[in-house]
């Protein structure tokens, strides 16, 4: 008998039809002889319209109340899934976040959790029930509702699991787990038994978007063994757990990610002297401009070349903020522009594997692609290219690394 | 300076364009100097839409689940008041029943309030700030979410009014005010500035559906001055307070309420022996059926004719009993229709001034109406006549008792 964590998010209990289909799963998991836990989102498009509402009233609504309106979303979704439970025989009962006292601190819209309490939930359990928890929400010290920003529910699920010891966060979704790349550009892109939490979180900060990102860095804190999986197709999904040293072989590259998201900027001909980095980045940081990659290219003629990625809703801004600089700096002018993507390799094994960088560099050559911006770290390399290549880039590297579907 | 609690049912808050215009009421009273503490129902349509999800589920949801789900509609307004107050420069801070601690038993459904924690609204209050709570909605001792039954923000909003000591209770609604009968029957009823807590109970349980019966009791309790006002018109509506024993003449009649939700079954040629009623409206009793008018005639030969009316709903229901019940008996036959309509005339005046039954039967005879039916209390006579002769009943007595607006 093991404890189980289930999350089902907005698309999975989008219908009454939906949620009675979650309402079998679990029932399912409870005749094996499990305990069940479960964290909710709020039906799909149900969030956007209690926006929308407060949209039309201002653009700029107090966070505190945003949250108290926004909660009653998974409210809503913990009565209907305890009320499905109950009409087929499983006894259930619900909580929201501030009954089950998901503590948090009081930043609202974006909460972190400091404590669940899991006295209730353990007796609840001991009785036989389904715990159904409102996900995305908490509350504070001081009793007001607090939410844990979108996609939050993952990181309800996560904590939950954490808070309880559970043997396993299952997270299910549309998708039926972890790709080695997107299917959608990559025809043979092949489902993954196993991921590691490090190699989760950077697919995911690339734009695998599977799991929020908070949550996976959550069960790799606390250790929690975390599965993608669809949730109305039967298979294993993507179990993301911590590192297997036993494994005699490890894949050297687990998965591809990219994004369209980045914009690049060139600051060119600027005085090669120390500090000049911090002069261009620290006006670009004050501007609440996130900057992804950073490049200085080597200078002959005691100038040089600054690169750096933006998200491309930032783009407009960061020109504007780098073409004051750059006057500032007596840089010879700003290069810019988003025709760009960004491909990373992403595995553990590569820690290990020398030449996989040069092997990367290879067969993008191959097909004719040109580098423009190349960043490494210990389990990734990225690089970013004319955006019209990525998909031409993406299949390439799934082929020369191995990964494609065989069946 | 005074404290005024507000409460705005469905219709009132039933769009963001009328949120704001309750917002802005409140804002007046703020200009004028009062504080004011907001009580809201969910949005008109809101709550049937959430029984309606549970409905798709199951016919007999959890009760405690239900009130997790409905209680989510007045949490949206809340939320959306808020903001809506907000925005034009008024502090207010929302609360649902929970939040406020408006303790209740656990009857789900339909709890009964406790006990009122005022301390964060007086300090809220001393901070300048709008209180804005949940109508409809409480909290058990256990921390699990009640409700107290459809119309219960009336009784949400006099229960504060009540805790505070609030000056006044005023309940914004679509009509501007109690009147002395439907002025869809009469033309020439009249608004009333002033009616007793006790008028305004008989008035409502008979068919003058302004306020929750419940709320009126609850007011007259704690002695709370209730005000029942147009939520977009202006005027003074009616206030409902206790009897003014100084005012030098009363009328002798306030207002005649009626409706045609009842039904008339008769028991005829029942022996006439002690028991007998008991005997009668014992299973009916025991069948959940309630009763509202009971009559037994006098009997010449030893049988009597026993007679008492229904909701209409309860109808064939208790016909059903009835035939069993009769036969049982030896009574000679049942005698039973729904071709009836109920008229009382209501004041607090009747009660000095004899003659009051008399004029009313001499008016209904006047018209040729026949009364099949008396029954009378300290403060109301009630008749049932034949349906069709209702509106005629009503306009007669309602001129015959010097009720018509002069206008």
């Amino acid at each position: 008998m093991a404890l189980y964590v289930h999350k089902y998010g907005g698309t999975s209990v989008g219908s009454i039809e939906r949620i009675e289909g979650v309402a079998q799963k679990i029932k399912h998991f409870k005749e094996d002889g499990h305990d069940v836990v479960v964290a909710v989102s709020a039906m799909s498009g149900e969030t956007n319209r209690l926006i929308g509402l407060a949209k039309e009233i201002t653009d700029t609504p107090s966070a505190r109340e945003m949250d108290v309106l926004v909660s009653t979303g998974e409210q809503v979704t913990i009565a209907l899934l305890s009320m499905a439970l109950e009409k087929i025989g499983v006894p259930a009962k619900s909580y929201t976040g501030s009954q089950i006292r998901m503590l948090t601190d009081s930043a609202f819209g974006k909460a972190r959790i400091e404590h669940i309490d899991t006295d209730s939930i353990r007796s609840d359990l001991d009785e036989g029930k389904v715990v159904v928890v409102a996900g995305f929400q908490g509350v504070d010290a001081q009793g007001n509702i607090t939410t844990l920003g979108r996609g939050g529910s993952d990181t309800t699920g996560v904590a939950l699991a954490a808070a309880l010891k559970a043997d396993e966060c299952q997270i299910y979704t549309d998708v039926d787990g972890v790709y080695t790349t997107d299917p959608r550009v990559v025809e043979k892109a092949r489902r993954m038994e196993k991921i590691t939490f490090e190699e989760m979180l950077e697919m995911a900060s690339l734009g695998s978007k599977v799991l929020q990102i908070r949550s996976v860095e959550f069960a790799g804190k606390y250790q929690v063994p975390l599965r993608v999986l669809h949730s109305s197709k039967e298979g294993n999904g993507t179990l993301i757990t911590i590192e297997d040293d036993n494994a005699v072989e490890k894949p050297v590259i687990s998965g591809i990610a990219f994004n369209r998201d980045e914009a690049k900027l060139t600051v060119m001909g600027v005085p090669d002297i120390p500090g000049v980095a911090s002069k261009i980045l620290g006006p670009v940081g004050a501007a609440n401009i996130e900057v992804d990659m950073i490049v200085q290219n080597v200078a002959a003629d005691r100038t040089t070349d600054f690169t750096f990625t933006v998200h491309r809703n930032d783009f407009a801004k960061a020109q504007g903020v780098l073409n004051e600089v750059a006057q500032e700096l007596g840089a010879r002018e700003v290069a810019a522009t988003d025709d760009i993507a960004k491909v990373s390799l992403v595995g553990v094994g590569m820690r290990s594997h020398a030449g996989v960088a040069s092997k990367m560099f290879e067969i993008l050559a191959n097909e004719n692609i040109n580098i423009q911006i190349i960043s490494t770290s210990e389990i990734k390399i990225s690089v970013v290219i004319e955006e019209k290549y990525l998909e031409l880039a993406v299949r390439a590297l799934h082929t020369g690394f191995d990964l494609d579907d065989e069946k």
